[in-house]
């Protein structure tokens, strides 16, 4: 696939609260408690607009949403932003969508004003492609902490410094 | 000033906003945004009760609010909490109050079922104090997070693992 074949959309529709549903629940990756979350976030984003905390984006390919990320300032950082969430529909999963979101992601939170991203993930062995995911984007491991999640569940912290305009 | 002139209590009134405002405003050591974020949290633990994500732990002595704590459970987590705020007035500073709260702090988030405390400081010399108060109380450096809050100003995080029963 091409980079080109895919849209993106910042706007957040109703329809984009199963959406989200769906794919986070496809990829297997996300508890029940964290897909709640993620949908009442992307309900908040609905609700404040371009005003909301929580900004979403949507890569869509041949009209059907197929992935998305939901990034934010972090209150009290001057630059720093979290990536909470990013996901793409394991159908569509190995096809640069992904990198391409991520990508596009890094590009609006440096129109923002971001200069860095965090983003954050289990240590399990399960979230192995994940890591992998991050690190070939340019991601550095910039924290390890133990038995975070849980015994034997550990927290990692991903950052990347953005350029200026995002490159 | 003995441990026991100091009362603890859980529950949380309307006075209590104004209280929270005028400790942390006190210390010089909150932003005029974090000080928001902290009576925002307290009117939610007040409409919520019992069931707050938030609780707070207030500390009385002769029947003055001269401190607080908040925390809560990390969403996702097994037994991990964050300590969000600790303050104490700064008339009171220095007497053991800050300590003695902490320790009730840490027996609460136990008998919750809490193992393990969070808590998150900036890397700026203002925050010594901040630092030695949680390395004297057995917090162990997990995290650096550099340029976090902004260039030169980064994140430390502490955990500190509690006993069975917060010993």
């Amino acid at each position: 696939m091409e980079s080109s074949d895919i849209a993106f959309r910042a706007e957040v529709v109703a329809a984009d609260l199963e959406r989200v549903r769906g794919i986070l629940g496809a990829t297997g990756f996300f508890s029940a408690e964290e897909i709640e979350v993620a949908v009442e976030l992307c309900q908040a984003a609905i609700d404040d607009g371009d005003a909301t905390t929580y900004p979403f984006l949507f890569a869509e390919v041949e009209g059907e949403v197929v992935g998305y990320a939901c990034f934010g300032h972090i209150p009290g950082t001057r630059a720093s932003y979290d990536l909470y969430w990013i996901a793409v529909a394991p159908h569509t999963q190995r096809r640069g969508v992904g990198g391409a979101l991520l990508g596009e992601t890094e590009r609006r939170i440096a129109t923002r004003g971001g200069d860095r991203v965090y983003v954050e993930t289990s240590s399990r062995p399960q979230y192995d492609p994940t890591r992998a995911f991050y690190e070939h984007h340019d991601y550095l491991r910039a924290a390890f902490l133990e038995d975070y999640y849980a015994p034997g569940d550990g927290k990692i912290i991903y950052v990347k410094q953005l350029g200026p305009r995002g490159d």
